[in-house]
C-alpha cells in the first residue's frame, strides 16, 4: 500500500496562489482539495453536484441569492447542487473542498478565475 | 434552502460513545461522520469502498497488515478499498470519516464493536 499520510500545514506551505485548487487526495472519484481564498469568487454553481466546504484556517463566507453564510476554523457547509453561490473571505482564509473528481472552480460559468483542473499538490 | 452551518466542536459535545460514528452531512450519496475513538477497534476492510480518516483532535494510529501510520490533528489518511485496517488510539481521539451513505464501521466484520448505521446527530 503505497498511501501518503496527508498534513494540511504542509500542503498548505506548498503553494501560494489564490483561488487554485489543489488536490491532495481521492477518495473512489471524490477529490480532496485544499485551496487559499481571498477577497471576491464570481456567482456560480455545480449542476450536478453538492459541494463541500471546510475552513480549516481562518474565516470565509459564502453568498447565497437568499442568504449569506459565514464560516469559521472547524466549520463546515454543503452547498447543494444547482445553488449559485459566491465565497468571499476578507483575509486569506484556508479551505478544503470535497467533490467529485472532474468538478471545474467556477462551475458552468467561463471567468478569469476559472483554475486548471486536476492538479495536485 | 435549507443546509445548516456545521461546527465541529459543536456536533461532538452532543454524544461521547466511543466507536460509534455519527453523521452530521450528507454530499451527493457520501457521508461525513464524526466519531470519538479511543483503545483498540477490530481488524477489518471495506470491500467496495476507499475510507478516509480526518484527524479533527488529538492522535490516533491505523495499523495495517505491513505497517502502522499514526496521524495527528490536521492529517488525513485514505485507507484503500480491500485493504485491512485496525484504527487505535490511545486517549481519546475525534475523527471524521468520509464515506459512502450505507458503509458498517466493521465492514465485512461483525463485532460487539459494530455500530447502528446512519445515525444523526
Amino acid at each position: 500500500m503505497t498511501q501518503e499520510l496527508i498534513n494540511f500545514k504542509d500542503k498548505f506551505s506548498k503553494f501560494s496562489e489564490h483561488w487554485s485548487p489543489r488536490v491532495i487526495a481521492e477518495m473512489n472519484d471524490y477529490q480532496f482539495k485544499l485551496a487559499k481564498i481571498q477577497n471576491e469568487f464570481v456567482w456560480h454553481d455545480h449542476k450536478d453536484t453538492d459541494e463541500v466546504f471546510i475552513v480549516i484556517e481562518g474565516s470565509m463566507g459564502i453568498e447565497f441569492r437568499d442568504k449569506t453564510v459565514l464560516l469559521n476554523e472547524g466549520e463546515m457547509f454543503v452547498v447543494p447542487k444547482g445553488v449559485e453561490h459566491k465565497p468571499f473571505a476578507q483575509e486569506e482564509c484556508k479551505v478544503m473542498f470535497v467533490e467529485p473528481r472532474g468538478v471545474k472552480n467556477t462551475g458552468e460559468t467561463s471567468s478569469e478565475l476559472t483554475a486548471e483542473n486536476d492538479v495536485w499538490v
